[in-house]
C-alpha cells in the first residue's frame, strides 16, 4: 500500500510534484489530505505529519511502513521502485541533465518562490506586473527558467509528440509544474515556445486533476495569501 | 576523464560535498580550482563556470563532455556511474532514508546556513555563542540535525566499525560534512554521541585532505566573512 500525504492543492507546490508525477505516470496510490492550518506545534497538521516525517512537512510518501520525505527523495524512490514507469529519461546523459534541473529547483529559485507564492485559483496578474517591474531577482529566476526550458524543448520536444522537457513526461515536468502555475497565475511574460510547453503541461491529465482539486477546495489560508484579503 | 570544478575550500560548502565523496570513496577525478572573486557578470569565476553550468555556480562535474551541476545531481550521477563504490546504502529502506536526509539538506537548514557561514580556518566560537543565544531558527536547525544524527547513529553506528550515519561511509556523510565544519568552528553545543560522530567525520582521510587544502589557501573573501575584518 502506497500513501501520499499532501497539503492544500491550491497552495502546496511541493505536494503537487509527487502527486502529479504518480497520477500522470499511472502509479497507484492513496491520497491522504492534510489541511493547512496554523502549523503550530499543537496543530492538527503537525499532529498528523510529525510522527511520520521529522521535518513536519508535506509531502510524505508512506509505503509498507517506510516513510520517505522531501520531494526529491520521493521522486528517486519512485523511480527506483517503479522502473516500468520510466520516471527519469532513459538516456544516461539526459538523465543527468534532468537530475541537475530538478536539484536546481529543489534548492533554488528562492526569489520567484517567495514573490510568487503558488495560488492556483487566484488571478494575480496585477501583482505579477508589480513583481515583474520591481523584483530583479524574480525576473532573473524567470529568465533562467525560460532559457532552461527553451533549450530543452529545442533539443527534445520536436522529436516527440508529448512535447515535454525531455520528450516524454518525466520527473522534470512534475518538478516544474508548480512553476507553470506561478507563471500563468501571475501572468509573467514568456516567449511563445515556453507558452506552448506551459499549455501542454496544463493539459496533462495528472495536472488537470490536481487543478480541479485545488479549485474545489474553497479554503483561505491567510499566510499563503500575501496578495488577497479574501477569496 | 572526470573533472570537478570547486571553489575556495575554506568557504565553499557545496564544493566540499562531491569532492569529499569522491576522495573518500576512492573515485578518481581531477580537481579544477576556481577562486572565489566578485562573482560579477564579467568576473573570472563566471567566465570559467558560466559556459559549463547555466546556474553559474560550483560544484560542476564534467565527464566526457557532459556537465552535471547541483550537488545532489552530481551525487546521484556518481552513485549510478560507480556502483562498486556503493555511495548509497545497499538496503532499499536505508537508501530511501539517506536520500530523504540529503534532499532535506539540499533544500533546508536555511537559518543555520545563513547564520553560520562555513569558514574552516576561523575560530568563531564567540560568534557561535551569540548566534546560539539569539537565533531561535538556527537553534531549531541544530536540534533537527542532532536528533537526525542521534537516531541514525543509534540504528547503525554500533553495528559498524566506521560509525558513519548509515554504518559505512555514504553520500549522507559527505552531505553533512560541511555541517560538521560549522558546528565545530562556531562551537555549538552537541551531545556526546554526536560529538563522537563529528570527530570520526573530521578524521576521514577525504575530509582531512579538504581541510588541509582550506588551511593552505590564505584567501580572504570579504562577503564570505560576516564576522572577521581580516584573517
Ligand atoms: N523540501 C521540502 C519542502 C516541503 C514544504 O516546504 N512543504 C510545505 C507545504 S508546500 C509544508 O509542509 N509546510 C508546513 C510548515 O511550514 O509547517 C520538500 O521538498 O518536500
Ligand atoms: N544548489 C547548488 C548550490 C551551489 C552554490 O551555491 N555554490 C556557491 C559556492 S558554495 C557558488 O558557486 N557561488 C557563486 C555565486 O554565488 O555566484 C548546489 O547544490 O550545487
Amino acid at each position: 500500500m502506497r500513501q501520499l500525504y499532501v497539503g492544500n492543492k491550491n497552495y502546496s507546490s511541493w505536494s503537487m510534484r509527487p502527486w502529479v508525477l504518480m497520477k500522470q505516470a499511472g502509479i497507484p496510490f492513496d491520497e491522504i489530505f492534510v489541511r493547512f492550518d496554523s502549523f503550530g506545534p499543537d496543530s492538527e497538521f503537525k499532529r498528523i505529519i510529525g510522527p511520520l516525517n521529522p521535518t513536519g512537512l508535506v509531502p510524505v510518501l508512506v509505503e509498507d511502513g517506510l516513510a520517505v520525505w522531501d520531494t526529491l527523495a520521493i521522486a528517486e524512490y519512485l523511480a527506483e521502485t517503479c522502473p516500468e514507469a520510466q520516471l527519469w529519461p532513459a538516456d544516461k546523459a539526459q538523465r543527468a541533465r534532468a537530475r541537475s534541473i530538478c536539484a536546481e529547483m529543489h534548492g533554488g529559485f528562492q526569489a520567484l518562490r517567495s514573490a510568487c507564492v503558488m495560488n492556483i485559483e487566484a488571478d494575480l496578474a496585477q501583482q505579477g506586473a508589480l513583481i515583474w517591474r520591481d523584483n530583479a531577482a524574480a525576473r532573473g529566476d524567470v529568465a533562467r527558467i525560460i532559457s532552461m526550458w527553451s533549450e530543452l524543448l529545442a533539443d527534445h520536444a520536436p522529436s516527440h509528440a508529448d512535447g515535454m522537457l525531455f520528450g516524454r513526461f518525466s520527473i522534470a515536468d512534475a518538478y516544474y509544474a508548480p512553476v507553470v502555475m506561478r507563471l500563468t497565475r501571475y501572468a509573467l511574460p514568456v516567449p511563445v515556445d515556453v507558452a506552448g510547453y506551459m499549455r501542454r503541461v496544463e493539459a496533462l491529465p495528472g495536472v488537470k486533476a490536481w487543478v480541479e482539486g485545488a479549485l474545489a477546495e474553497h479554503d483561505f489560508v491567510a499566510f499563503d495569501e500575501p496578495y488577497r484579503l479574501k477569496r
